[in-house]
């Protein structure tokens, strides 16, 4: 299935050394005056070769929207979209055709469908993230006309963490550059708040909110674990501690005297921020020689010699707001909350 | 909505104090010879009153299987179940008509619905899972049948941890009677390991498996967090200290060094057990007065009369494993693997 | 797929001659007073037994309402409900276990689940439309508070034709006589019209209301053909003959000279009233021997025993009724249209 | 919603006068070798100017496939594909900017969305067919593969009609010629024959594969009405008329004296050829004065000047089967049937 969402839904295609990638946005709600450039401003938030930090393969990630918009103002029919591949040079995968590189999806792609494109990791590859964030992009505008807004930081780098996106960067940057000056990658994670949703959107039993927003954000490559509000960290605690108080003077509203629940009780939201983070694994592609087997099972070396990112928690980030915003308009759409457009 | 699954689907209904709750199991395999016994064996695991650890709620919870069976072997057709709720103590909840009860879902369902069953939390209680449990169970004899299983245990409760079944339980155990001793409650963590699935199983982008599998574990009353693998704990790891080595004995099926994976690569299973981690938190319903507000924001105090469960990581093992077994399931029918039966 | 729906959703369970049938309504929208007298008498409008003209089988057909209503209004949650079969007459059908009746399921159904419940034709009885019905019927109320009103009437049995429900239904009734008397069954049409639609319901596409439309009808035990408004005729017709014209004293809303569109333009309502066909063909159970062949493909002859309907138009009528306003009520909610609750 | 199916699943997006029209095909099983040649020229049969019989609009109408496929053989992964838009005479419509053609989507778009693009008629143009061209022409020649084959044929022109693609077509033809003469159009009817469907394909309850079928077709631009067997008729027939009888030299297979279930009972192939129709309404688009209103609803008239078809059933031929071939296909994935590839 290549389609996320219910009614605001996002359906993507593209390997990443075909010839291009792109989607179709359904479920766009009419007469909303799109900023184009925005859109081309968040894809390149996330475009590699932005910093010294990131993947050196150079994408002008220039994304042409083919439909649903007329005049300046969506139509309330899907915007098809595409994102040509430039710059992809699949010689440097001609080695791995017969290789299975470890960690990577390729074993398991060609066990579920017998074959694969195996350059650059083909569909497998966080390419297709690009089209994610074109799908976020156009959330994100919605949203920001219902005084909704999506935010996030890296709150973890291997050994080195922060508490908010105030707090120095310097440390955590440090981990990245060690683990690429030893041809390693490292770990990390990424925090995200929404805030400005109001209370009563989501549903109980399956789809809860907070279970609709963990499917998304474990749909992101690299993604290792998932929680919300006070999370794991509950699972070591008394009740008594966890208790969000309604605070005395409320006034119909909702003001609570802390926010373990992160801002979903039931399911629900309850109009307090949504907090929650994504911990993402180190990339397996490393800049050194790795054993590994191929087809056939005979023992073999992986030279790698793609263009990588030592920390793919740093081009996370983005894509975890897309999602987060994606997740949001849905469910707001789902619930049947008027918007203003 | 209320329906779980895409091809093995599970949709449920009913209010914990309503004449009964119940559900239809959608998907099943015609022709497999179902025990019955087995099903309602499962339904015992997570009955109330079962343990001193856990609810003194007595409900007896027999489940009537009304179609889909016939001369002990599945049609094909609709399972339809249902489970007359019993004892319910209604009087008890009385007094929280007009009072919010903090961190429930009290006070979201109002501002989602307008109104709510405030009898022991209504269609919100986590009496609903019994509903899980029967559709768990009808996937579980089936994915035995694959020579696939599915078990849980508790890893943590509080501040006591074990990495195994086979460790003595008596400490978390502990931390569950010292927390109902102070009429408070504790938090834990339930794993759950799923063998026999054969590599292949899963989609890639945003059906990934362990993101249907995240999705599955959050909607469980609750749960905050999930993860799987390494998981949390791979976000400060370099990449070299994760790799999974495909052993040079390989044989055409695969044999890692290691499983940091859990099982699972871009999304789809590689033939390794799959290892996955929920986190819940202490349930919010302690045994002592609790400062709220009522309907109108008006200060009051909860003085809590419901039967409940000290630690609800307990109860949830069952809840645990029983959607890990329809979401293989439903994974193993999307991906068109014929079964055995 | 045992759903009908997608954010009104009827799923259904049950054989003719098993425990019971029922089913499980999800998305009704909160709040609203549901008259439960109502449902039960749709629920005996169809019911068999109720007419000379139809089946002799007396089904109380009592429906018992399990969950998603307190205090008389619905909760939001999903309502819940169980039709026992009584009087199911197993023996009648012991000597059909091995032969398969011709134009009937049974040589289907072993082919799609290698097994079946024979026993009046399973899952695949006419029967399990009294699901329908009471989904209809919630739906109906639902529809009537928005000024929505679903009547349908038969304009065709075998040769007597009439156009409106105001005609004499003698010459039709007639047929149905006949056709009992000769031990044989006769076909019909339903005619079906939605008035109080507002326009701009529906969606372009794949989902186009009359499309939606077609498929709920086809989906009734017997239907044969569909078609709305002008329908099939329009094959013979010039455009010039089919103008729906605005008229010139149009005051914002829409006044048409005619309404060959069947209030449908585009696959969108346009608030003129909808009007549709369905056809069904003759049962074919009937009182007469008919040579047909054994599982094993052994020559054999048929003697009927079963209760029958020898016109399955006459009962189709609130069917047809009942998937229109569920269709119609999923459309409106899909649509985002505010209720009047 | 832009998306059919449920395995195999087109989405699309596109206005008749954008940049470009296009779509993603998604759940088509991998290692297929596709002819792309055989795509195009599917495409070919419904291009606009092909016959003096059609629209004069001269689409090149050249698809670009630009993912899913990799050393000629399909993925498994999405088939996105673009068609761009060329020779769309805009100007010809700026004098429709603010008129409501009558029979058309502009007011019920209006309505449903609060604005449109004028041009051309936008998303509710009949060129968004196109694109189940390419969605069916994949399918086709999967299900060629497996043995099963679509054809369908004109069988009505206003009042010519024939009953076989061998009969002559010059009287039909003579129909068309007479409509556009007169600056009229003309309706018609197209049968479509499904043949080496296996038995047991499809689905009881709600997603009949008739009901899948008539949802397919009367989702095509100016359908009207969909039968399949004996059809509509069979409202006037007796049941003794329309037995299919099981041949006494019935060998394990099926043989049947006659077809008038159309290849269907009870939702479910039965193994002989499917055989349904779709009735089409002739355009309201004339090449004569129409009088209308304008968006104030003041009295306008309507100088047609667009390019248009006097008889929309003869390019409706390729849709149809599109539609067939897609639908069939993905009841053979649902029903879990395996794919010879």
């Amino acid at each position: 299935m290549n389609t996320f969402g219910r009614i605001y839904r996002l359906t993507t295609f593209g390997e990443s050394h075909g010839p291009a990638i792109g989607g179709i946005i359904d479920g766009v709600p009419p007469g909303f005056r799109l900023n184009t450039d925005e859109v081309q401003a968040e894809l390149d938030r996330r475009r590699p070769g932005a910093s010294p930090l990131t993947s050196q393969r150079r994408e002008s990630d220039k994304v042409q929207l083919l439909s649903g918009i007329f005049e300046g103002r969506t139509l309330g029919t899907p915007i098809g979209f595409v994102i040509p591949n430039t710059d992809a040079r699949s010689a440097d995968y001609e080695a791995m055709r017969n290789l299975y590189r470890p960690c990577h999806a390729d074993f398991t792609y060609e066990r579920r469908y017998g074959l694969r494109d195996y350059r650059g990791g083909g569909r497998a590859s966080a390419r297709e993230t690009a089209c994610r964030v074109v799908g976020g992009a156009v959330a994100r505008q919605l949203l920001a006309a219902e005084g909704i807004h999506v935010s996030g930081f890296i709150s973890r780098i291997g050994k080195a963490v922060r508490s908010s996106a105030d707090e120095d960067f310097a440390p955590l940057e440090h981990e990245v550059e060690a683990a690429r000056a030893a041809g390693d990658s490292v770990g990390g994670i990424v925090n995200c708040t929404i805030t400005g949703v109001p209370s009563g959107i989501g549903a109980p039993l399956f789809a809860k909110l907070h279970s609709e927003l963990a499917a998304a954000m474990m749909s992101i490559p690299g993604a290792k674990g998932f929680d919300y509000g006070t999370g794991m960290q509950a699972a070591e605690c008394r009740g008594s501690e966890l208790l969000d108080l309604f605070s005395s003077d409320w006034q119909g509203g909702i003001e609570l005297s802390s926010n373990h629940s992160g801002g979903i009780q039931g399911g629900i939201s309850n109009g307090q921020p949504i907090e929650l983070r994504v911990a993402f694994k180190p990339t397996p592609t490393l800049l050194r020689d790795i054993p590994t087997v191929d087809r056939d099972g005979r023992p073999a070396t992986l030279h790698a010699r793609g263009r990588h990112d030592p920390c793919i928690a740093l081009r996370a980030l983005p894509v975890v707001e897309a999602m987060a915003c994606m997740t949001i308009l849905d469910q707001l759409l789902l619930t049947g909350h008027p918007l203003f457009i």
